[in-house]
């Protein structure tokens, strides 16, 4: 019935876009290599900075934030050298086969799925293998719906003199990020999920103690990803050492400038409001969050689904009302399902994608009171 | 005058794009994993495959076509071994760079900048070191203007035994390419060439004698560019393994459809056809041609600039008129500018470029006359 509109992407990435965003990628596109894209580039890079509050590099990085993330490690861990990585879901386990990809040695501290790391047990890994020189970390580990305590971590990292490297996809543009403050060394993020714009372009955060290190390395296994390039690039010619995508730059500017038309703080707010709303409309209608609440995540939240309930047709029945929301992935495929509450959201998908979630429960014969759940989420939407 | 119009890209890359590939652009997002998605997905492989002639595996990697050209070096070539870098000009070099990147050793067959390889002197290099395992070339050299004989140097290749990578970035889809026919072994191609969309998308096909080896190499240091990893994707979902970027593949999609509106073959014409113009109008204005005619790019011409022309004001006035013409590249850089003859290129295009580019010398006090590039022109299109 709602097969004429587009489908609201509740899912995390891509992200609905907003009509702005579409006029954007639809501008008449120029070279590369002119100063009117070089300009806008610049500023791109300047509003990116801004976002996440430092004066450090950012680099601009055309594919995925995989990409990204393979930076990262391509860049700063040698062979044989050790690196702590937190794993506890498909991204943050990621960074533990990239770091194996290239020859590091991954020490793995294994975080229960559905859990926030526990500074004790990081500490304690710490303690116990002093040749530790990196740590890994997804700041919002989106298969499961944590927030992990990034500021807490970056200040142990710091005490143990380790080199933290954080992957804050899912968080930059959506929720509180710092790098600088937080002592991160390296963050990475991409284009595709809170700050508003389809997929292609990855962001690459560098502090000073992972350039020391960059610096003294006299190889670095890649081309395409090796971050010198990318800082000579900007540095000369201010813009990236290949090719970038320019319709998506383009798009990003425009998308980073209504981050700041709102405003940064209530764009996080918003989030916070619309990540509480979805936590509080399924527990009214009797369904049980993966994530332990104290460090859910503001931009996606995890559901357990509900016994007895097949996941495929919940998640195909909830798609015919216009809405796409995922399952989980690897381990938890079939035991979640996942709603993302980023970029533009607002209200009214909520209220849709809870109006899809209660009828295709219903339908599927769920026991529960219909409305609940939107009658709980209107109760916490109306004083505000 | 004509700055309410976008600037006509006579560039190599990124090129002026068609009205239906903004609309692709902007067409609503939808999940990179939904049915629908994936069906496109795989669609747009299989037009790709027809563009090339072939059967064998085309992988989608969001990047830059410079990161095609890493995954090649990075999949195939271990420490140590040695590669002929045939190196002819700024693309060709690339292979070069690249090929240390990874710690292989390049063999460098200088080719002066502006001819094609010759046969004879390739065959001298593969006689006098009988270690070298890979051959890398760059079919079309973009900074040249020079189309080297593929079909030859496959079979040289295949009879020494030798594995074929090619760059491919500026022929495919505005040239004939057939790497199976023309006994390559791995061939690179980007989106944003005679492919017809913005930048941001790179191709690499891989032949049966380039996947022996990879399957062979326990340790491929590479993560994001892991042709492993997508060779698995693609068979398992039907999926690139990283959020491909969805607007792009759409836009690819509509592109490889209108190529086969048009017909390969006239599109090919239709370079060839704009290619001829272009030299034939540059000859008439008394310009002379950077590369050797025999073997000339039917995709990109470059033409020396005229002594005592300053090239940036050239440049720059053309531009004026609404045209974006490019100079040279490293050691020619300011030596050359270049006309790009791409994708959608017809002849009220080259009408334009050439107008802007007489008018511009005349003002610059170039000594010829006005109107006889043009002139030429027309009389090389009137009988078609």
């Amino acid at each position: 019935m709602l097969t004429k509109d587009p489908l609201l992407l509740m899912i995390p990435g891509p992200v609905s876009i907003h009509q702005r965003i579409y006029e954007a990628l639809a501008r008449p596109i120029t070279g590369h290599r002119t100063k009117e894209f070089i300009e806008l580039f610049g500023e791109t890079v300047r509003l990116l900075k801004k976002v996440i509050d430092t004066e450090n590099d950012v680099f601009v990085i055309a594919g995925s934030s995989t990409a990204a993330m393979d930076a990262a490690i391509a860049n700063l861990v040698s062979p044989k050298e050790k690196v702590l990585s937190i794993v506890q879901g498909k991204f943050s386990e990621r960074w533990r086969e990239i770091t194996e990809a290239y020859g590091g040695v991954p020490v793995v501290l294994d975080v229960e799925w559905g859990k926030a790391v526990r500074e004790d047990s990081l500490i304690e890994m710490l303690e116990s293998d002093k040749d530790i020189k990196y740590i890994t970390i997804c700041h919002n580990e989106t298969s499961t719906g944590i927030l992990n305590p990034a500021e807490r971590i970056g200040q142990i990292a710091r005490e143990y003199d380790k080199i933290l490297i954080v992957d804050a996809v899912t968080s930059v543009g959506g929720d509180y990020v710092y790098p600088d403050k937080w002592n991160f060394d390296v963050l990475v993020t991409g284009s595709q999920k809170c700050l508003g714009i389809p997929p292609g372009l990855g962001y690459i955060w560098v502090g000073p103690r992972a350039w020391e290190i960059i610096n003294q390395r006299e190889f670095i296994p890649s081309y395409y990803l090796n971050l010198k390039s990318y800082k000579k690039s900007f540095e000369k010619d201010g813009d990236p050492p290949f090719t970038t995508s320019v319709p998506l730059v383009v798009a990003q500017n425009e998308s980073l400038k209504m981050i700041f038309e709102e405003g940064l703080e209530n764009r996080i707010q918003r989030h916070r409001r619309m990540a509480q709303a979805t936590r509080i409309g399924a527990k009214a209608i009797g369904l049980e969050l993966f994530a332990e609440e104290e460090y859910a995540s503001n931009t996606v939240t995890a559901i357990n689904v509900p016994e007895g309930i097949p996941q495929k047709d919940l998640l195909n029945n909830i798609q015919k009302l216009g809405v796409l929301l995922t399952g989980g992935q690897d381990r938890i495929k079939d035991k979640i399902f996942r709603i993302a509450h980023m970029n533009t959201v607002q209200e009214k998908d909520i209220f849709l994608t809870f109006s899809a979630l209660e009828l295709s429960l219903l339908k599927l014969g769920f026991s529960f009171v219909p409305g609940s759940g939107i009658g709980a989420i209107e109760q916490f939407f109306a004083p505000q």
